[in-house]
């Protein structure tokens, strides 16, 4: 059975078809509106009432279901090409329109917190069947994009032994009692009586596995959940996400940063050729919602256009020590207006840095390289002393215009001996990650990786502004509903 | 920087290349095997010892790291048709053979548990190469082919506030103080303070959620980890595992059928044409292993020849009304040779009884179908009682000889009123999954899908015997190391 998107791609035809589909609306017992979910748009159904009892007039309501059997011709009305002239209808499913009213799918405008509530029904409407069919030709573009390149998937584990990666709050999972766990000699809880006979959480990233399969394989990337138990209520953050990662053996991070950049404008590439009507509808959404918002707040460029230009466009490359010397003597340090000053080199940037560099000083992507060891992650490799004494390490950010940090990436500490005397200094166990160190005694080279967490590139693709408005079921504090 | 996989498709030229990889072997002080990890056979460099310090020279060691650059000439040894003259070799990282001889990497055979106890390393032998080379393209080759028929990923929630799918025991995750959780009035733990203000787990299947999608987007599939905290120690189960569910609005059991069958084939199709060198290696893997069994237990058909067979033969559709019969009429049910002897209609099918229907009567792959009500979840489609008066679901189990269950799958109940009468019979909590009834309230139609452990295709195609050797970091009872 030909699905509705490929219906409306269709010539005129005497051959009858049947059509499968949900009513979105039904007018002057004439027009249905059917919608499939293969696209936004939706096909026109033309019946001749008198043909047809008025029981079964009265079941084509919206959400109902339908098959509607006929033939396609051009259609006389406008906003549409072609449309299906019925011969036959058959009610699929009904749907009561005093229940329908109840929900997010009667026909009028629901604010995206209502829509929150209903997640098992949100994706029937348009915006969301919009969002989560871009969402799924981006999670298509980056297999696409990798397997084009010779990478391999790697599948790292989601539940871990380990908890000193440093990168985030674990969810700690476990079998026992939880209300009388068994106990230790000392009084301490005996995970060696629980299901992985030790404690376990689940994993803030797959990298440090990854890497053992770079070491392999050469090039392979993760893609999948990822998980952070910190109480951030905000509009960027889950505590569930997917994540990729990929890790490349012989990588530096000039090679590193190529692979982001291109990577990056791949998979958006990608959307923009095989997405044209969901990116469509949600630019008109978007500029619908910017109408409602203060001149400052709105998007600077429609949502094509501003998916287009970062094809177009090279990203900044920009070490961190220059950007320390742009925000120093930027208008809004010197006024005194980020909430965070720039003083000194070392600082850790924050949102507000970030932002000002992407969307005011170079008004495109921009990636930071170079970060001052001190507040980058202990794998990562460590520079020689720059002029001024700085100890800096081979970290790269890539920050996008409206998002922020979409990239976070290094080349690793290869050497042995530097990346153990750094577990010791960042005091972490070696117990616990003796493989990871262990992994650079064997032909231990240069190599690099990323992470980008994939929701922060579905908000940039379809415009939503909110991460829990591009993932099917978010999880937040306080929320693991459905 | 072209990899030895392309390298060796390569004719001879005269233009200088470099090619890193790792030292798989060097003999003579001459011949370098070199590998990258895009394909199972290694590059011959031939260097001319006398061009090179000792220094050098000794630091070729197996597991080293090197980057030589030289010219692609026709080999003359046999072995291979194409190798590296080399000019030039630069050490990129070495591997003392002390150190590499107290690991897996150290050039003898070892065995797969041996191996598991170094997962970190296991990827640089042959066998996990090609074992994990496999499962990348048998992953991208799920995404294509759902790509190809208008499916669209969903990515459902990994952890859950409900616990009642009933399909196996749960990880309970919490951020809670393990040692003293917070009580609430009546002594019980009070979850209400915890991360998700509710009991929350690991899911068991994204099933349910991905239902609500495909009543939108007409055609869904999910792809990531579930898990069972189930105390299996075997060779077929995994706590932590993959898997692959689709779910079709429209779509009857019968059409659910043709899309497993469909897919399987598929997906088996493209590791033949994308992994022959893998697969001929596996298969002389296997080969080799079944020479230490005894005849009953070896592989009955040579590795490619089965991955073959399937492509070329349908899959025999088997009621399970009829199944009995053939079960209760077989031999090893009249000499008594079942553990669980066949006697009567409702019986619940146990792997030796799938073993003989697949392995001895039909010697193919089998769909059964119609499966009692009473063994079956509660959201699999009623049928009609049959003239016997039993009660049966629209449920299917594909077998495959060696594994058992490689896909379970049903038409899923859509009526409302049905379903809602299951659930209360089989004590399902209506305030857990009342979404999940909800969703029949509004245009509820026929539908279907099924879930396929992906670890179980991995092993089917490659061959090996036991789950852990098919995922990098296998999770089990008591191993969540790495």
């Amino acid at each position: 059975m030909k699905r509705i998107a490929a219906i409306l791609q269709s010539d005129p035809s005497m051959i009858e078809i049947t059509v499968k589909g949900w009513v979105r609306s039904f007018r002057n017992d004439r027009f249905i509106a059917l919608n499939d979910g293969s696209t936004i748009h939706n096909l026109q159904a033309v019946i001749e009432p008198e043909n047809y009892d008025r029981d079964l007039l009265d079941q084509i309501n919206v959400a109902a279901a339908v098959a509607v059997t006929g033939t396609l011709t051009e259609s006389a009305g406008s906003g549409q090409r072609i449309e299906l002239q019925a011969t036959k209808i058959e009610i699929l499913a009904t749907a009561d329109p005093e229940e329908v009213k109840k929900t997010i799918l009667s026909p009028k405008k629901h604010n995206l917190e209502t829509l929150r509530e209903q997640a098992h029904l949100r994706v029937r409407t348009n915006t969301f069947g919009a969002v989560m069919r871009v969402r799924a030709a981006l999670s298509f573009a980056v297999h696409k994009y990798f397997q084009e390149q010779g990478f391999y998937q790697a599948h790292t584990p989601i539940i871990t032994g380990s908890d000193a990666e440093g990168a985030g709050e674990m969810f700690r999972i476990s079998t026992l009692d939880p209300k009388n766990p068994p106990l230790d000699e000392e009084g301490n809880i005996d995970y060696k009586q629980d299901f992985f006979e030790k404690e376990s959480n689940l994993t803030v990233s797959g990298q440090l596995e990854a890497e053992t399969y770079a070491m392999g394989l050469g090039q392979v990337y993760t893609f999948g959940p990822t998980f952070r138990a910190e109480n951030s209520n905000t509009s960027r953050h889950l505590a569930e996400f997917w994540m990729i990662e990929p890790e490349v053996a012989f990588n530096d991070l000039d090679a590193n940063m190529d692979l982001a950049e291109g990577f990056l404008k791949s998979v958006i590439d990608y959307a923009l050729e095989n997405c044209a009507d969901d990116i469509a509808f949600l630019e008109k959404r978007q500029a619908d919602e910017d109408k409602q918002k203060p001149a400052a707040e709105r998007s600077p460029m429609p949502l094509r256009e501003k998916l287009e230009f970062i094809g177009k466009n090279n990203f900044k490359r920009v070490s961190y020590t220059e950007a320390i010397d742009i925000l120093r003597n930027s208008k809004p340090n010197k006024k005194k207006k980020f909430k965070y000053p720039i003083n000194e080199w070392g600082a850790d940037l924050q949102s507000e840095h970030e932002r000002y560099l992407v969307e005011k000083h170079f008004e495109c992507p921009v990636i930071l390289f170079d970060y001052p060891a001190k507040i980058k992650a202990f794998y990562m490799r460590l520079n020689d002393k720059d002029a001024n004494g700085n100890e800096t390490v081979r970290a790269m950010d890539i920050l996008f215009p409206g998002i922020g940090e979409m990239v976070g990436g290094s080349q690793r500490e290869e050497r042995y001996d530097v990346l153990k005397q750094k577990m010791t200094d960042m005091e972490i166990s070696e117990e616990e990650l003796g493989w990871y160190l262990e992994m650079r005694k064997f032909g231990s080279v240069v190599h690099s990786g990323f992470g980008l967490g994939f929701e922060r590139l579905v908000m940039f693709v379809t415009g939503m502004g909110n991460i829990r408005d591009v993932i099917p079921y978010p999880r937040t504090p306080g929320n693991a509903e459905f």
